[in-house]
């Protein structure tokens, strides 16, 4: 008998792989361009060509010894020194080499933070709807994921006094996951002021260090210049977790960092302890040519304009069919109300061949997500489709 | 409190910092040349031309979207399929794609077959001396790690007979290191067949399937045309990890892969598993650029013939100096009996300022490990340092 964690997750991933393989049968059947697939947040932008640049430039360039050899598990110095340098000029904030740990992804990342910080039956707080992975990775260390219902009256920020109510002495940390993955809502200073509040509030009377761990692979898509707060200025116990996945469109590439700032409780064990956990996870570091590219395009970031083009037609086009959306700040999420269960919803909405994903699937029904992170063109062709699946649910105006 | 387990090793790893901080102490103090360290195991060999030019032709190449987006989390089945095949051509496997999970080094590798096969409290077995990360690893997954004494008499070649004793109905894994770190053997055919009939006979006395785990990092570097066993045609339930780290000098871009043969007992289940496993330890999938430069250098190997003449160098200055040396037959180290505590030799070594890794690193005592992956030169001028040591010792001829 193999693992039998993972042989029921096995048994649970196969919904998910079923609408991976549907997508594809609809693409055999009906041609690629008429099926309208929604359901995935993979990048539609090329990275900026300042990436291939350096690529090419750093493997022509480097003494291979230096470019594929190992360095400090943390990642290269001067790496981590360049990126410190490019969080304190745009965010004010004060860190050195001592507090970045280059990792793989935001995934690898938060995997080495709940490690280092997790014992065994330790909670951690998320507020819904949430990135279902996230389960996924605090079960790998026997943590009990808790879910803090959505706050849909408040238009999906989060809602201090219903953590005031979640915290108990087992709350070790709380991921907070800003813009949000999957409502496109941007978190505002003062949602973030008031989550502080509790925390130090209920830190003093627990006697607890609560870390709020920061996971933001989509900082950098926000729009109508909307500001995206950098937690560490907020609170003091906080752990940033990030990738470079979407801003510069190299998710297949495993590059990302942890921010552990020396304000933080216990601020040296964790950076120790987290150079540990990423070695003996089997990371042993971040990939070290993308460490190099990664610390060149500091500047760069994917075409976000092309993004908010893509957010506007849709939620011009959803809305025009009737459809309620949440109106989006950041990421490229529209999270749209179903008439109806949402299961049901995104079962119907393939009859036009639209696939997207059920909001059950990010621990909050009523609500489907629909990835925008595809071309304006398909946008546009789905729109009729979409009528269409208003008409059958009596919403069309 | 964050995790006790990570505490408990922040406090033991410091042993082996402390280590490098003296090696950096030592060259400041010294100067670098006159430090002969021989404590890493990091290829000193570049890698081969043709990786710089891959690397640079598939970045011009290659629409951007297509090279560094996700593709499914095993990896490209272009590559696997490939991977397979380079594997069936030279050991006469009949591997696909399907049988090929690309991984994040042999690291990331092993700990996803962990993570697929362990419940808490299983036994993963492994023969004395062993590299002292599989018990971490395999702790991670709440397993237990039982060692095998080390076959002193036998020249260091796994005993069938201490495994036979050491299996228990709990034991879910054997991991076997072929060439080995640190002794430089290479298990033969006979060690490997004996192994194998042990397995087969413990799996059907107890009812229990228990997975050969082949982890060959040093695959392709064997010396004198010695043969290294291909194990899942010794045995059906193996399960390989490998690594491009050495063969290709790719430490720190952690590309590798393992293998997963249908013939295995819930072949099917453990691949599944082990791609969630991979996706859910936050991995994702293997550097996506490194993924079809490997495919591409699959006919490729670092200089092995300059790592052999550092051996033929180093075993001829040793054994002359007095030395008894294990003569290896793989990979780049050179196992030392040490006259005397292993630990205090090593400290000894410092005066010299040779830097070696005791045995007790390794589960065994009495002997130190010698890495010669380093400049001939070095070798050679280290050798009047080993005399003089040898001398103290009253070792010299």
């Amino acid at each position: 008998m193999i693992s039998e964690k993972m042989i029921r997750m096995t048994e649970n991933g196969s919904a998910i792989r079923a609408m991976f393989e549907e997508g594809a049968r609809m693409a055999a059947k009906f041609g690629r361009e008429n099926v309208y697939d929604f359901s995935l947040g993979n990048p539609n932008i090329p990275a900026p060509e300042k990436v291939r640049q350096e690529i090419v430039r750093i493997a022509a360039e480097t003494d291979p010894m230096e470019l594929h050899g190992y360095m400090a598990n943390a990642g290269y110095p001067e790496v981590r020194a360049r990126v410190a340098a490019s969080l304190n000029r745009r965010f004010g904030t004060a860190f050195s080499e001592d507090n970045i740990i280059m990792t793989v992804g935001a995934a690898g990342g938060l995997n080495v933070l709940l490690k280092t910080l997790l014992n065994p039956g330790d909670e951690v707080l998320v507020f819904a709807p949430y990135f279902l992975e996230y389960g996924n990775y605090v079960s790998n260390f026997d943590g009990v994921l808790k879910a803090i219902p959505a706050n849909i009256e408040g238009n999906f920020q989060p809602d201090a006094e219903a953590l005031r109510a979640a915290v108990t002495a087992k709350t070790k940390a709380l991921i907070l996951n800003n813009p949000n993955n999957p409502t496109g809502v941007i978190y505002t200073a003062e949602t973030v002021k008031a989550i502080a509040a509790v925390l130090e509030e209920k830190q003093k009377e627990l006697g607890t260090s609560i870390y709020l761990i920061s996971d933001e692979p989509y900082r950098e898509l926000a729009y109508d210049g909307k500001e995206v707060p950098y937690l560490t200025k907020y609170y003091r116990n906080t752990l940033v977790g990030y990738s470079w996945s979407k801003s510069l469109s190299l998710p297949g590439e495993r590059i990302g960092y942890a921010v552990i700032p020396s304000e933080c409780d216990d601020a040296r064990l964790i950076f120790d302890a987290a150079v540990i956990a990423n070695r003996i996870l089997g990371f042993v570091n971040a990939p070290s040519l993308q460490q190099r590219v990664v610390a060149e395009c500091l500047e760069e970031s994917a075409d976000v304009a092309a993004y908010d083009r893509n957010r506007k037609a849709l939620y011009e086009g959803l809305t025009e069919a009737g459809f309620e959306c949440v109106y989006p700040d950041g990421a490229f999420y529209m999270w749209v109300k179903t008439p109806g269960d949402d299961r049901e919803f995104s079962e119907n909405a393939k009859k036009y061949n639209i696939l997207v994903v059920p909001g059950t699937s990010f621990a909050c029904p009523g609500y489907v997500r629909v990835a925008y992170c595809v071309s304006l063109d398909m946008i546009i062709r789905s729109l009729p489709a979409f009528r269409r699946l208003a008409a059958d649910y009596g919403l069309s105006k």
